[in-house]
């Protein structure tokens, strides 16, 4: 029934679009109807280069896929410091969104976009992809299930990877103009999600960022870290870089049961991810070896973690469309989190690694 | 070659005393000899229970058996409390030392406990068995590849158990006049220890204690963790606990490497050990996988930790009795190094949670 199916434009041709525009593809309630780029040029070379249906229209600018009556929601990579003004636009133009994170420059930005979005009644989320793995609802089940895992005392995330000269020097998320929090709204901010998510989304109180983060001249964040803090005691801490091996960890330790994965943001396969769950793991006798140890947990998908993103992104905007519902709040009420939490890490920074308390 | 054999004693019977004291009889170059506690029915139950050899003496005091002549060194698994008291009286009476861990309160009380076992010309060693693995060497072999793994960037260690009621209310480590460093000082330790391992040994130079510790009403550490900053921008991160499930994880990353183990102070099984390495971790080109993901190392070995431990313990006592040689200053210089990296965290959650320099 290709009536049902979200027709998805894509606004800005980034790297990551590639991979986005094929889990459109992928998604089966979903279609990819245009492209738009600041060149018509490039945006016929992408639409092109990634099996655009002969359909899809292309725009050389933003403006016009905007004003494209057939685009039921709109995918925006761009740059942080555009989306302000580019995704309250396709609010105010009736469209969907699906955002790039980091969401936003800080939560005040992003509270905007989420005001145009609920009061043009459209659905709002961010490309945050591994969250939608099955493996992720696995994980959750775990960490949520009192006797398996029992109560959140602990949790270390990192995400680094070792970017080269050019990346350093011309990347758009090391130029302050572009993506101002650099690694920390990058890669930092899956390292906060997956905090989030061992937190069952409750937010820290507390926000003390690492006493040697690295910045480029321009100040923007190549590598930093922070310890989060809860009333309860709950202590998170994690790391990201642009400066190091490719490496993305959780170690989520409760009161019964203990989380390892080492693959969270992108699994080292498509179509199957594991993680190591333990519940009260224990010492033989003689503490010579393990009594009881994790154990392996591999969940399969057919379809990729970023074209199950798709997949619910479209559904949520079908039943708006097609059943007047309305809007999920969840997603972009985890958003906001994330982008809270990042915001009192970069003031931490900024302040000189004082702890910041996070106000909701 | 029994006259090579090295005659240990075991003062106190601990419950680790069971554990060292099969190790002692696996290792080929070192025999139990005689084992003291305050009561000679514990000793002598004691060495009933752990398969002492019939020649065995049986101590009703500490005293008594440092005066045996027979004895070359002894096994000292008593409170950290009574370290100083009873390893300086050991070294005046001649004993090569093998000293639980943590080595002492503080390191003005180690460097005493050091200065008797130098001017007596005895071999000091602290019963931390991992590093005898060698897996250990492996993981050792794979830091400190500049090719394979690069320059460390950070490195992230926990141990944590899930102590009883049983344990939090009445065990030595939760007791101020036995070990008042508590989950610091019998975990801490090892997590300390791991970093300096990935740090080739190099003491960072400043130390933050993690804001939430958990003491109780004593005074002692049941949870804490801390932050470690080396002047070349390395960090550290540990956590500690008695109080959450079984875990022991280090995640060190590097210019070009990343190293994960989860069972690093115990490994899962006595005669084999694994861990997994990655060099130039990559993403495929449409970053739906991984290119290059680690690989699981697996070490094997025919004796268990503890008992290697006791082999490279009793053939440096060895080469100091039979060669004349000096001792070796490797194990006592880390021991130092541990020492000082635990007081520091332990000023730093004394002084609220306040930036501690190290000073060698």
């Amino acid at each position: 029934m290709a009536e049902a199916l979200i027709q998805i434009g894509v606004i800005g041709c980034a790297d990551i679009a590639r991979k986005v525009s094929r889990a459109i593809t992928l998604a089966p309630n979903a279609a990819l109807c245009a492209v738009a780029s600041r060149s018509l040029e490039k945006a016929s070379a992408f639409a092109a280069a990634n099996a655009f249906p002969i359909s899809a229209k292309v725009y050389g600018s933003y403006e016009a896929l905007l004003e494209d009556p057939d685009v039921d929601a709109v995918y925006m990579p761009l740059p942080t410091s555009l989306h302000l003004r580019w995704a309250v636009l396709a609010a105010q133009k009736k469209k969907h969104l699906l955002l790039e994170k980091p969401v936003a420059l800080n939560v005040a930005e992003f509270d905007r976009i989420l005001e145009a979005c609920e009061s043009n009644g459209l659905q709002f989320m961010d490309n945050t992809m591994w969250v939608h793995n099955p493996r992720t609802s696995a994980m959750a089940h775990f960490l949520t299930d009192a006797h398996r895992f029992g109560n959140l005392k602990s949790v270390r995330t990192c995400f680094t990877f070792a970017a080269d000269g050019e990346y350093l020097e011309n990347d758009i998320r090391v130029k302050r103009d572009l993506d101002a929090l650099g690694s920390l709204g990058d890669q930092g901010w899956y390292c906060v999600r997956a905090i989030l998510l061992a937190a069952n989304y409750e937010l820290p109180k507390t926000v003390v960022a690492s006493r040697e983060p690295v910045l480029n001249k321009d100040g923007v964040i190549l590598d930093s870290g922070a310890s989060l803090y809860w009333e309860d005691g709950k202590v998170a801490t994690f790391h990201c870089s642009f400066l190091a091996n490719l490496t993305m960890d959780i170690t989520a330790i409760g009161t019964r049961g203990t989380l390892h994965v080492h693959d969270f943001v992108i699994p080292y396969h498509e179509k199957e991810a594991s993680f190591f769950a333990g519940t009260q793991t224990s010492f033989n006798d003689l503490v010579t070896g393990w009594a009881k140890q994790p154990s392996k947990h591999t969940v399969n998908t057919d379809l990729p973690q970023e074209a199950l993103l798709v997949k619910e992104f479209a559904r949520l905007v079908g039943e708006i469309k097609f059943k007047n519902s309305k809007p999920e709040k969840k997603w972009p009420t985890i958003s906001r989190k994330t982008q809270l939490v990042l915001d009192a890490v970069n003031a931490s920074i900024r302040r000189g690694f004082e702890p910041v308390q996070i106000q909701d």
